[in-house]
């Protein structure tokens, strides 16, 4: 049996249009190393922690997607966009300053440019001259990868542990 | 030019071979419809009020993946498993029933065979003889495709929002 010629080239083209078209599918769709988008999460998540005891609500937004939402137990409704996020830190950090910041991954999963991640916070702070407050608290956190390849949180969920 | 006949060989199967490996991707890590993710989710959390109403922990913690993660802010830690889940269920509706269960979606986003949803609760329930109690809530709840082709919950972190 032998292809005639056309069928050679069609079969060619296929192959070649199918790598093509899988290796695209590879940067954008595939799961990126899953340690690697944990390692990263873990960075952003300690840049957050020393921006927060700095006080720079700025830096500590700009881990946030610019479409990210947030929201806390503590308080109701859902903040939508990182100028939001980043006036709610503002206004937290006026009346507040940290002396601990913990941030302590639990689990994270990939899938595409998508990563979901929980774990626990913790938490000390000190309005003026009141003495520090500690607490605990859990999280779930969807993280998206951005068009420069940085992980930034699309969705957070954060609460603060019932009082023992 | 002619293609000898092993490189017609060569090329059609990598053509069928690229081919089926991008069909599996198509079915694996794609997005899906979101529009059909989002009712497929809401119909999900219609049939679990429906199951709170009745007070069967065992059908209201089917919407849940066997490797489900829950976590309330009302209690500590993380349920972990879905039989952890349902023994959560179970306990609760023997203390309480319930009259009411509203989940509203809010917002879905699809990522290949996750897909993330933010939404509002809100529960009447009643201990023994005690008058009603209603409380609104909101969640955050990672979904994910399973084998079977149904959208279960992988993590779903719910809050009471605070009193008024």
């Amino acid at each position: 049996m032998a292809f005639p010629k056309t069928w050679s080239f069609v079969a060619l083209s296929l192959a070649i249009l199918g790598g093509v078209a899988c290796a695209h599918h590879g940067r954008h769709g595939t799961n990126h190393d899953p340690a690697a988008v944990r390692a990263a999460i873990e960075r952003s998540l300690a840049q957050f922690s020393a921006d927060v005891l700095r006080g720079d609500a700025t830096a500590a937004a700009s881990v946030f997607a610019p479409d990210a939402e947030y929201f806390h137990a503590a308080r109701t409704g859902f903040l939508v966009g990182r100028p939001s996020i980043e006036e709610s830190f503002a206004r937290l950090f006026k009346s507040v300053r940290f002396s601990e910041s913990v941030i302590t991954t639990r689990s994270v999963e990939v899938d595409g440019d998508t990563a979901y991640e929980t774990g626990t916070n913790r938490f000390t702070s000190q309005a003026g001259d009141a003495p520090p407050v500690t607490r605990t608290g859990r999280y779930l956190t969807v993280w998206r990868r951005q068009p420069d390849g940085s992980w930034r949180i699309r969705v957070d969920a954060v609460m603060t542990d019932p009082s023992p």
